[in-house]
């Protein structure tokens, strides 16, 4: 299905729903950089949605995986497309991360994506689920969570803070020429626990 | 120094002197991921610089990487980065990328960075050096050589064409709280030789 050894699946290549969003290709290659994996590590997924972070963190660790979402939908395109790249360490948990993550191990990275209530409480059961070393990354389209997570990282004395905003556009062909389309700036936070 | 299975290794890291280039952590990621990799691949780093890139296509692949530059000083911290990261499949030429392609074997993938005189040509050359099915990446910051490169890439009938533009921002503490420093927008072009 994909062989390659890099991060960054085309977005096409996932199942897609229209109501199931999708952490598009350039964001989520730059978050798997920034969660800097090895072969063996285990992760944690905070809404995981189409499932495509944990696809890709699956195929670059071969490790133990959890996704949570909330949403059924998610949690059902998610097996479809770890099936579909023969991705079989991952678990998929339907539930709020905030009841799902105290239930889970430590782990060597975890991603928190989309949005949701108490950013505040979610980010932090995430850091707490995270082994000593371990990194976190945070993406976020919204000012609030983007604020929130800066806010806990610096509270809970995470080292080797970055925090990033990533703008991608893409180019469309139109009858006169190549115009480029903006999409929506992502925030991303990332950081290490102190050992 | 820096085992992490994923590519982005942060620039801190790599050497640097004030003269020679250095493609950043964000767009460095963003283009090992369009170049698709597998271990045992061969490749060509266009324009070498700081030679980051070539550091990371060698811990990917582990294979035979050219790094090309017509900068010494260039080529000189290239190397000092490659034993520093412990990389010891790439070969470094000092020279002008016109004249050193052709002169080098197929490869599965060529990223061509920096900019120069003759874009149209040496993305021509680039092409010629592909085998079929292996993916070329251009990125960079001016107008003229993304015309160019295009221009080239849809001329040379290659497939899977992408073109997208990235725009980074990072963040700086300041006595008030976090700003966003912008950095210049980089267009990168990726595309697959037809088989």
């Amino acid at each position: 299905m994909w062989d390659y050894h890099t991060p960054g699946i085309p977005d096409e290549l996932f199942e897609r729903t229209e109501d199931v969003p999708i952490t598009k290709e350039e964001v989520r290659a730059l978050a798997i950089s920034k969660l800097r994996l090895k072969a063996g590590y285990s992760a944690i997924d905070v809404g995981c949605g189409s499932g495509s972070i944990t696809v890709e963190i699956c195929m670059q660790t071969k490790g133990q995986v959890y996704a949570i979402d909330f949403d059924n939908n998610a949690v059902e395109l998610t097996k479809k497309n770890l099936a579909k790249f023969g991705a079989t360490t991952a678990q998929v948990i339907l539930g709020k991360a905030q009841d799902v993550l105290p239930t889970l191990p430590q782990v060597d990275a975890v991603v928190v994506g989309g949005t949701w209530g108490d950013a505040r409480q979610v980010i932090q059961l995430a850091v707490e689920r995270l082994k000593n070393g371990g990194r976190i990354v945070i993406d976020t389209i919204l000012i609030e969570t983007m604020y929130n997570a800066l806010a806990v990282i610096r509270e809970m004395l995470l080292k080797d803070i970055d925090i990033t905003q990533v703008t991608i556009a893409k180019a469309r062909k139109v009858t006169t020429g190549t115009m480029m389309l903006a999409r929506n700036p992502v925030m991303m936070i990332s950081a290490t626990k102190a050992a």
